[in-house]
């Protein structure tokens, strides 16, 4: 693997990584803690110049991962190639906060809640959870009010995070709205909506398939094989120049037209990050425009974003629907709450209802396997659901990034963050149990 | 020159571009018109994927050459590393705009202003100059009232544009700022302030020369010779990875403590774009800012800007002080009616009026020289001082971008543009009249 393509690896593999932590796993060795990781502790790049060991460059492949991942998350711009998903020119939506009495009465509250871990007996606090977490940016709203918000490391108010594989639950939602209304129609085979697909194992799945990942495709992601699909993938997606003699396909699209079947499509959900990009390309024939574009008209613009979000590009300029996006907490926590209102901001119907009822609905959880702190999921239209009592689904990135919703509890909650490892089935037994906790406290409250 | 470096080269290379177009110059062949080159009759980057021939990619060394430079104007950001200067997140400061009616009737009054471009006898409409300088957006503002808008090409109101070397003048009007609040002392050498400059022609120049342009500095723009320093100089600028065996200066900062002497500081104005990205090192050193986030502070956000603005960096993440800045339009009529009010934003003083001062009167115009189309200027804290009966002066930037000021006229004027030549001399022509006649039709007005 030629160094100068090894650059964009670390981004593109961390976006894509399967979550297959299956077990319970923990970290083999005990990594630096999140108040001793902290950027700004670490001291990256601060002073002008920098010093040689506290500088964060692109030409480092270890960009992004940790420790200098903390800081990296907060910086992919600086990076890379993007483009932005506008939030148009208005005012921003305000948000609806308690007063701050009552707003400072909430945090004590909230932190000093106690649960008790996935697979452990010791109860944790909820604040204790956000440093085991390496929380970078938190937010809870419940019934429309912000009631909890808390940024560490990276992260500031106005500052944008990496959300990884949420990424994936935007296109998806994208892809739901243009079903409902009848602009993408999910009964067909890909290769009638993108004939160029060729040969490609993708032709003959389904739309829906590609939308729920139930396609048979081959995606290996052995990293230690230097030709597992991960590294031809990132290859192709890296907007760098290519090396002399690179004759591998060049974009995620013509990845895309080159991959290989595996097992039945329609059979089981399998994670695989390029049914995302799959879809993106779907969405921007049917629509003619770029996912960003999509994603600023019909969400951060109605929504009211506070801040432009913006999304990684490959060396043509399509935006990397698996992973790429970047965007502010508090806008985060707008696109949540257009979920839990099924679709309506304020008066207005942003689009139909039925949009997050089928995505809340979930998938049939029989099909669903490979992630065990989730023993009873299904994924759906890019989201996960957990078909728990509360009918709580989730967008959910590595390193710990989620908008979770939990339309019982009438609970958002989005929380942004930088956890050494990638998959969150290391994050998941101090978070989902801490969701949990929370929206009890705030539907008793 | 390795195939990998050069493809940096058109941006870095058209951003820094003395203007030296001495004489009144016309381009030799006639290259398409405004009309014809239009981006979007070109079909440049339209469809999903668009057709080989109409990719615009940064692989592609030509990105930043007319016809496509039309496209790439207003998309730098797919193709670079940038980072944001944040507008911050309240509501935008509103413009006042007349009724629609009346701002009609303006409209169709200036656009058909004629006036007689330099150094030819035949009048030419308003209208026309648009076209002639491939306008892509253009915004005139008249005490305090935005009396003209449009948008052409690549541009739309909510898009953003390149501003090449207005970029100085932010970072001539930042260092303005600090030395009237006393932050940067302009009498102190280069190598007070930053003492690591070395041996560097730099060390010994004063802060006011290096805003002024005044310095003493070696910096050839000889395109042909691959060996000139506009060259090593992009090589190290590039944010994309070094070629193996490189062995020059990694980043703007590590070129600037190796540039070699050329006559004496003090003696007269040269334009050599590597002053400002000096500038914005002392500025950086003295205020632990990077340049983008002084200028978010102090700019972006008390003026009430309605979308974030962007600046390229170099592999350090250093911002390209001398002309990485990418803007939306309306944000630069704020930037220049923040210069014509003298520092006032609304009835808050966002800066000293005495910045805005010490900028307009200019400097010595005896020791300027080399711009047949403004013979009697001067070159001050990085604006351009025309020293006519209006008292204007401008931020200038390759290939037609201006904010013009006219204190006399209380006019600022906005242009962005694409001419398909970079130096200013073959623009002036057909503008600077332009500009005086639409100052005097508003005074009559």
């Amino acid at each position: 693997m030629s160094s100068s393509i090894s650059k964009l690896l670390p981004l593109v593999t961390a976006a894509g990584l399967a979550l297959s932590g299956a077990s319970f796993a923990t970290a083999q060795t005990a990594p630096l803690s999140a108040q001793d990781s902290d950027p700004r502790v670490m001291g990256w790049m601060q002073g002008f110049p920098p010093p040689p060991d506290k500088l964060i460059t692109q030409p480092d492949s270890n960009y992004f991962s940790f420790p200098k991942l903390r800081w990296s998350v907060c910086h992919l711009r600086e990076f890379l190639p993007t483009e932005d998903i506008s939030r148009g020119l208005g005012a921003p939506a305000p948000l609806d906060y308690p007063t701050p009495a009552a707003f400072a009465e909430l945090r004590q509250q909230i932190d000093a809640l106690t649960f008790t871990p996935m697979n452990s007996d010791t109860p944790m606090t909820w604040e204790e959870s956000l440093y085991a977490n390496y929380t970078d940016g938190i937010m809870i709203l419940h019934e429309g009010e912000v009631v909890y918000e808390r940024y560490f490391g990276c992260l500031e108010e106005d500052g944008k995070h990496a959300i990884m594989s949420m990424t994936k639950s935007i296109t998806g939602l994208l892809g739901e709205i243009l079903v409902a209304e009848g602009v993408l129609d999910d009964s067909l085979l890909v290769r009638d909506v993108i004939p160029e697909i060729g040969d490609s194992a993708f032709a003959t799945a389904t739309v829906r398939e590609v939308m729920d990942m139930t396609t048979g495709v081959q995606y290996s992601e052995n990293y230690s094989d230097p030709n597992a699909d991960i590294w031809v993938y990132s290859r192709a997606a890296s907007p760098l120049p290519k090396p002399e003699g690179y004759d591998g396909p060049d974009g995620y699209w013509e990845y895309l037209q080159e991959v290989k079947p595996e097992g039945n499509h329609g059979d089981a959900f399998h994670y695989k990050t390029i049914n995302s990009d799959m879809l993106g390309w779907m969405i921007s024939r049917v629509t003619g425009k770029a996912v960003t574009d999509l994603a600023s008209e019909r969400l951060w613009r109605p929504m009211g974003a506070e801040q432009d979000a913006y999304q990684t590009v490959d060396g043509k300029g399509v935006p990397f629907a698996g992973g790429g996006v970047t965007a502010g907490l508090r806008d985060l926590g707008r696109l949540g709450m257009l979920m839990l209102n099924e679709g309506k901001s304020g008066e207005t119907q942003v689009f139909p209802a039925e949009v997050v009822r089928k995505i809340a609905a979930g998938g049939d959880p029989s099909r669903f396997s490979g992630f065990a702190t989730i023993p009873n999921g299904s994924y759906t239209s890019q989201w996960w659901v957990f078909h728990n009592d509360h009918g709580a689904y989730a967008a959910r990135g590595v390193h710990g990034q989620t908008i979770y919703v939990d339309p019982t509890a009438r609970m958002v909650l989005v929380r942004l963050a930088s956890y050494p490892r990638a998959q969150n089935g290391f994050i998941d037994p101090t978070s989902l149990p801490a969701y949990q906790a929370v929206a009890q406290f705030l539907m008793e409250r």
